[in-house]
């Protein structure tokens, strides 16, 4: 990602024609992000970090009401700990960053940047967690990680990224699930109602679990291009680090037992997922529940003076009602620049609703509204702005989730066969809906002959009976599985 | 800090015998940090974690409303970035952290973590920065640096930590410094008026600014036991930076010229300054505006149940009432223990204030509450308790300030005479004030043979006319400045 790109202000590739360079173009174009000096590391612009401050702000509250308390524990990890749990370990083995020198000196022991913190807070677990009184101990942080990734993509998959780790500790496997199970909710809910995505939501296959995970959950997208993007995860530990750890309580019998855990995240390659959903040919689609601003008025301009002042009068008369009524409104007067360039612009940083003022709508107390995400246009009476604007936004909210569930279902093919299943994915990329016996020799040949992995089992699948045959091995399927092509 | 310690439940050291065993102590016991598997790194615990989320919603708010934006640049820098300002490098070279392999391979170039982050935003700088229109630049990012320091104790000097750093860009130098002086008020402000703590604001002395700036400010906290605690700093950078980096704007002459930069910083360092002012020997005082809960309602046991029920009940409506006026208040309910646990546990927790509820209390309408700080306890009509529990915060905070402010004047020792410092600071550590010719030598002399370093000049005495003598050489004197030994 030290790679320079520059181009024109209507430079943006079409999203149909090539989705990376497209989205590429519109990352740096839309100042979300851009190059650093770090091979694989992006920089996250003020625009790019506003989105991310709004994610934080939506799943920390969540978090918060249900007990869960932030904390920080430290960034280096002693070598000696990571390896102490050996699938965790050859898990992150090849992606780790090491810190091999330190005040001026080579270090006895080196530490590894954090990929994920379970080692290092799971050791202090073992002194905080003495009895069942100490128990359930949820906690969650907000950080950097490191993973030294080959093939980056900025917010989709870079050598640092920000994320919220989740950790908590039960006397039960039991309530280990529950949370669990919780936290994927959170995170379907966040998608759904807030970046108004469709998504799949199910269960890992044991090759593509979390290194050191009894199960691990996920969200998965559909990307427009037919790929999946792995979008949050949930992690049932059982006591697999509990053991590792020796991380022990006396129960209510006074009999000493391992707790059950569970791990869970969602970083900013969520940003990433929002950009490539929503986004189109003239830049950026915003969700409006997340949008700030979501409302810009443009005032425009005018051949006499007399004329500009009282429409900037009135633009700013109406700015200030729809803040009262608790929308989040931009004024433009940029009277400098043409219509069309300011236009271009706002439809650049993604505003869901535009409004215009000119004399017209002042002389007809109507004001007139553009759409981003569809260009609808139309008018509004001024007398009822605020409730149609409210009504306007909740239907984006609403038609954006529609269109990206429509690409999820449109994008997604049940097959009986596997010549068939070859056939459709060497045409095109999609999610494939296939019968599976669950061996890991079958899901091998898949990946190894089109690319395809599996995403997930769906949840409500997983208690479906089994029915038909192994697309590959014509044993009888446990369940019928997604696989798709990783973003 | 890899050393365990523990220690019974009234196990504290007393403040005034043994401040660092106190302090360590404290931190501790009050589950505000644990020690690490990392040396020198400390972890955050919840109830430490909720003070610096505190600290950031205060100061974020204040960055925003001046249109300071917040970002996100890679923790990790090029090492031919970072050597780039001779200075900068100098004074960070001793404390810097490498990662030499990622990836499994050994790196062509090693990567610093970030102790600070001039050298890599600016290179960026360089790219966004092209005309006038372009200027002001303000950013701020809330980030993890690592420094390598060998002595460390929690949150007052550990390798790594949590802080804010702005970085500004201006078109002249008078623009510069008015940002680097709004940064430095920003920070007495947060200090002095939600910290409640009293402080020195002042310039550095050539010596002792940041390596690569021009000028440093500094916010310089009293400790009680008379050494001082650097809280804070903004620095004016001038244009160093910026002729290293290359940045240049094309002013409103269409002249190509380099700008003025700022950077300023505020770290996790503030929560061990706050408890090491605040602190006794019953363990935290948290000033009412930052604490949450602000108020403790202890219901008190009865013999009878159906007692302990109405207890219960009026207890409940009184949590209710004061959580509706808005009041941070938390409910203790918990009768399995004796009142003297609970009481030891909620002054150790810091409660600012706490109120005890019992059958009497209900009898005669008349809440009986207990002052944290100063431990004066008294009685409430119930039907003022509202308003005479706001009166009683607003009291606390103000009465703690003027203590800090009392302490501050009291350790702090003008003198005329360099036999008197000396005498002065043989035996005991406390501030002097007094003259200096602000010649390098004179300071070395004086930190050669008492420790103490020059720690500001304070604002109000910088156009001072210079009065007076240098203490060391007897040349006249530029300034009367502030020294003292470093915590």
């Amino acid at each position: 990602m030290t790679q320079k790109k520059s181009f024109g202000k209507r430079g943006l590739t079409k999203k149909s024609e090539n989705i990376s360079q497209w989205y590429n173009d519109l990352i740096l174009r839309s100042k979300l992000a851009d190059y650093s000096e770090v091979k694989g590391s992006m920089i996250i612009r003020p625009d790019g970090y506003a989105l991310w401050e709004k994610v934080q702000s939506i799943l920390d509250q969540w978090f918060k009401e249900d007990g869960v308390k932030n904390c920080y524990f430290p960034l280096l990890i002693p070598y000696y700990l990571f390896k102490k749990e050996k699938d965790h370990l050859k898990g992150f083995s090849p992606e780790l960053a090491v810190v091999t020198h330190a005040g001026g000196e080579k270090l006895a022991e080196p530490y590894v940047l954090r990929p994920t913190s379970e080692t290092i807070m799971y050791k202090t677990f073992a002194n905080w967690i003495h009895s069942h009184r100490d128990l359930p101990l949820k906690i969650n942080q907000w950080c950097n990680v490191v993973r030294w990734e080959k093939r980056t993509y900025p917010f989709l998959r870079t050598t640092e990224f920000l994320w919220q780790e989740g950790h908590t500790v039960h006397q039960t496997e039991e309530e280990a699930v529950e949370m669990t199970l919780k936290a994927l909710d959170w995170y379907q809910k966040f998608y759904e109602e807030y970046f108004a995505i469709s998504v799949y939501a199910g269960i890992k296959s044991d090759q593509e679990k979390f290194a050191g995970a009894k199960t691990t959950y996920s969200i998965e997208l559909v990307i427009p291009n037919g790929k999946a993007l792995q979008a949050a995860t949930s992690h049932n530990l059982s006591d697999n680090f509990a053991k590792v750890f020796n991380i022990t309580f006396l129960d209510n019998q006074e009999k000493k037992r391992h707790p059950f855990q569970t791990s869970w995240g969602l970083s900013t390659r969520s940003i990433g997922g929002l950009v490539l959903v929503h986004g189109d040919d003239s830049g950026l689609i915003i969700p409006p529940k997340i949008a700030d601003p979501q409302i810009v008025i443009i005032a425009l301009s005018d051949k006499q003076e007399k004329q500009v002042k009282i429409i900037q009068a009135y633009a700013a008369k109406i700015h200030q009602n729809l803040e009262e009524q608790g929308f989040k409104v931009i004024l433009d007067l940029d009277f400098r620049h043409s219509l069309g360039y300011r236009i271009n612009e706002w439809e650049l940083k993604c505003v869901p609703l535009r409004l215009e003022i000119g004399q017209n709508e002042i002389k007809d107390k109507k004001i007139k509204f553009v759409r981003r995400d569809d260009f609808t246009k139309g008018f509004i009476a001024e007398n009822k702005l605020a409730s149609e604007v409210g009504k306007i936004l909740d239907n984006i909210q609403k038609d954006i989730f529609i269109k990206s569930e429509k690409i999820k279902n449109d994008l997604t093919i049940e097959v009986e066969d596997y010549q068939e299943f070859k056939k459709i994915v060497k045409d095109r990329k999609v999610f494939i809906r296939a019968g599976w016996c669950e061996n890991e020799k079958c899901e091998n040949k898949i990946k190894e002959e089109t690319k395809l992995t599996t995403r997930v089992l769906e949840m409500q699948r997983i208690k479906e009976k089994p029915k038909g045959k192994c697309i590959i091995c014509h044993q009888p399927a446990k369940h019928k599985w997604l696989f798709a092509q990783s973003y």
